[in-house]
């Protein structure tokens, strides 16, 4: 299979048309490289709305955008659907299901799966929110239940309906506990005024002894009280062992009755990492050299969730977009100093600060190293995400959708999809 | 199953969510009676825009309302999201997959399917357009057939991939047809610069000799001159007799290398209809009488797409939503004047006319008997549907989306779903 550009400069074969992978084919745009983005997908999805999907507030296509609407901008950039089977790094070649692709310069994105650890009852029960698919299913999963919940006499089993577990105190679980609670509290309890919402549960479970463990302690007082005000149950030091379809147990013996089990606990990198055959770190991220090269492979960078690189003081980069983008320019200015001849830089991030919202009026930031939060950190949430959010028309549609939930304290989108397909086919990614 | 809505008045239980029901069931907002409607959705579909989305032109949930949303301001109606398998005449319940729900009144409006006349092998090859599902599993299809194109070396294969036939001159072949050409030559043309899109073909077949043959020749003549200068190749009598997932056959003896059927030439009465065990007229419809009651039944009426009537010229009325919306309403008046010990009163059509759209600035009406056509046409049509779709949210959200395909010639919505499902198994009515 031949790559997707025309030109006849070095081949730079991109993997992955997420932050890291877009950014870096459009920072190789007008330079002498004949450009190749490989996805599995046919679009772009801007993850960091995605829980917004799954609680029924945005469209799945609001928060995605074609890549062939993006390259066609782009005069030495092409694109290609085809899924990363492999990569053969002495022959040069990306393996997919639509044959070999040869590259001259390859940068490896393709981000990060749920993680697990190796609980395979919890990976077999639980819903994960990496995907667009997967966000589709737990929204249609939840409301759902509403309604079998309406047609539940049995008070036990209805209860157990209508408790929702959501497992990880980082920025995913929070954001999307918090909009299950205003989408429970705020639109359903309208629709289904024959059922009894103190019989809901919505239930956020950490191991550690604390919420995003990252921000200051003040911050994390603060999302804690937000969310319990939302009736967001929040029980940290509490992990989960295992589960099956109606239960899931806890390390200190106990149990909880549930049909859903949404688990935002943990990433690690794409098996794609696992099948290079370099050094791998915690989370099966390839390590890296500062210039984000693979150490014997100067012709391969690996960038964003799927790279592990440290920063001056030794701590692991994040797996957050602005890393990702950060380090997908920096992987492309590299690849253009390299074509001219020159030596690769080393990268380093520029942490601009870290966002997460808990729901309407209510978010936690640190801006250059100062906390900030309410209802100042909120609208500046939803500031820096419609601008990042790739191009003008899902802008809009983000805003119309937004501007409708906050004035109307109402969600346009509450379809229940024809079927429910088992979770586990739903799966891209073999375990 | 008891019904939704509280109250102690006579038990109205209406069968469907669509135009007839779901109008009907608003008629009787405010009345004595306890209302209950039971789709096996939990949202209204607007039809008459369905193959738009296929056309990767407007989202799912543009053109779908929650049933709830709209519920929840009528004080004596519910909703239950059931299945509904049959209906007990003589015992007066309503049989779902929830169990039995009896009733004192009972409107049926479960619309219709789509007609394979029998032909099998078409039934299992071709999509459909009659539910939101199916819309988005043909626009993936299309999308991905154009991926697939891209890498396939074979010319004779391609051109394969690439041929679409339409089954079906009635608006909505034609609609699609139109909408199709748009998507491809207009948008899908940029995506795919290194495709040839002279091997492309989009087809439209009708058995007969004429597109819409209820409409006047002029308009028929101008319908199927504005396609053919979109590029789709009209052929008129030109009937299939069945089909393979790689060709369709047509009774000439001829037959066509295609992976795209979709099948819009003709519906026929939900499968409820058979089953009540009363006498039914052509496409399986339920002969109802005048005041849309059944001959033997007074308390149930019958309307919309499922039930067969004549006007006062002997011609049967016909299977669309200006129809149904009618018969609702009007069923909903004679419910309340039986609970008043009155008469009900015959049921008359008010024909305001018929509208089809073949694309960008061309479309056909005929208003009030006058024949109306081309750009003025158009804009009575986008008025007509604008304001008929439900919800503010809805119609400004299908209004930003028509107005970006308007003015940049493009399509926000082409991503292609997760996987694809066998066509069949989307099927929600058992054949």
């Amino acid at each position: 299979m031949r790559g997707e550009a025309g030109g006849a400069g070095p081949r730079v074969v991109v993997v992955g048309a997420g932050f890291g992978g877009l950014w870096a084919a459009r920072a190789l745009a007008g330079s002498p490289a004949e450009v190749t983005i490989l996805d599995r997908h046919n679009y772009h999805t801007f993850l960091p709305l995605l829980y917004q999907v799954a609680a029924a507030e945005l469209e799945p296509d609001d928060i995605a955008y074609p890549v062939r609407g993006i390259v066609r901008r782009l005069p030495n950039v092409g694109f290609l659907m085809a899924e990363v089977t492999g990569v053969d790094l002495g022959e040069r070649q990306v393996l997919t299901d639509g044959g070999p692709i040869p590259y001259d310069y390859l940068i490896l994105a393709a981000g990060s799966r749920t993680n697990f650890f190796r609980m395979e009852s919890v990976a077999r029960c639980a819903f994960e929110l990496k995907e667009i698919g997967q966000a589709v299913i737990l929204r249609s999963h939840i409301l759902r239940l509403f309604e079998r919940a309406l047609r539940e006499p049995d008070p036990e089993l209805r209860r157990a309906l209508l408790t929702f577990v959501v497992v990880g105190g980082g920025p995913t679980g929070i954001e999307f506990s918090g909009a299950l609670a205003e989408l429970v509290y705020g639109v359903l309890a309208r629709d289904y005024i024959r059922l009894d919402f103190s019989e809901v549960r919505i239930l956020l479970l950490e191991a550690m002894d604390r919420l995003l463990p990252a921000l200051p302690e003040e911050l994390q007082t603060y999302a804690k009280g937000r969310l319990e005000a939302k009736r967001v149950e929040v029980r940290l030091g509490a992990a989960v062992t295992r589960a099956t379809d109606e239960r899931v147990y806890l390390k200190d013996g106990t149990s909880i009755a549930t049909r859903t089990l949404v688990w935002t606990a943990g990433v690690q990198a794409s098996d794609l990492a696992a099948g290079l055959g370099v050094a791998t770190a915690r989370g099966g991220r390839v390590v890296v050299n500062p210039t984000l090269q693979l150490p014997d492979h100067p012709e391969v960078s690996c960038i964003g969730d799927m790279a592990y690189l440290e920063d001056e003081a030794g701590r692991p980069l994040p797996q957050v977009a602005p890393v990702a983008i950060q380090q997908g320019e920096h992987a492309a200015r590299n690849i253009r100093r390299q074509i001219e001849g020159r030596k690769p830089l080393p990268f380093r991030y520029h942490d601009r600060g870290t966002m997460v919202t808990i729901g309407r009026n209510a978010a936690v930031a640190q801006v250059r190293g100062r906390p900030v939060r309410g209802f100042p950190a909120w609208l500046a949430w939803l500031g820096v995400h419609l601008v990042n959010l790739i191009g003008f028309r899902n802008r809009l549609l983000v805003l119309v959708n937004w501007a409708w939930s906050y004035l109307f304290y109402d969600r346009g989108v509450r379809l229940i999809s024809e079927s429910e397909p088992a979770r586990s086919q739903e799966r891209s990614v073999p375990r």
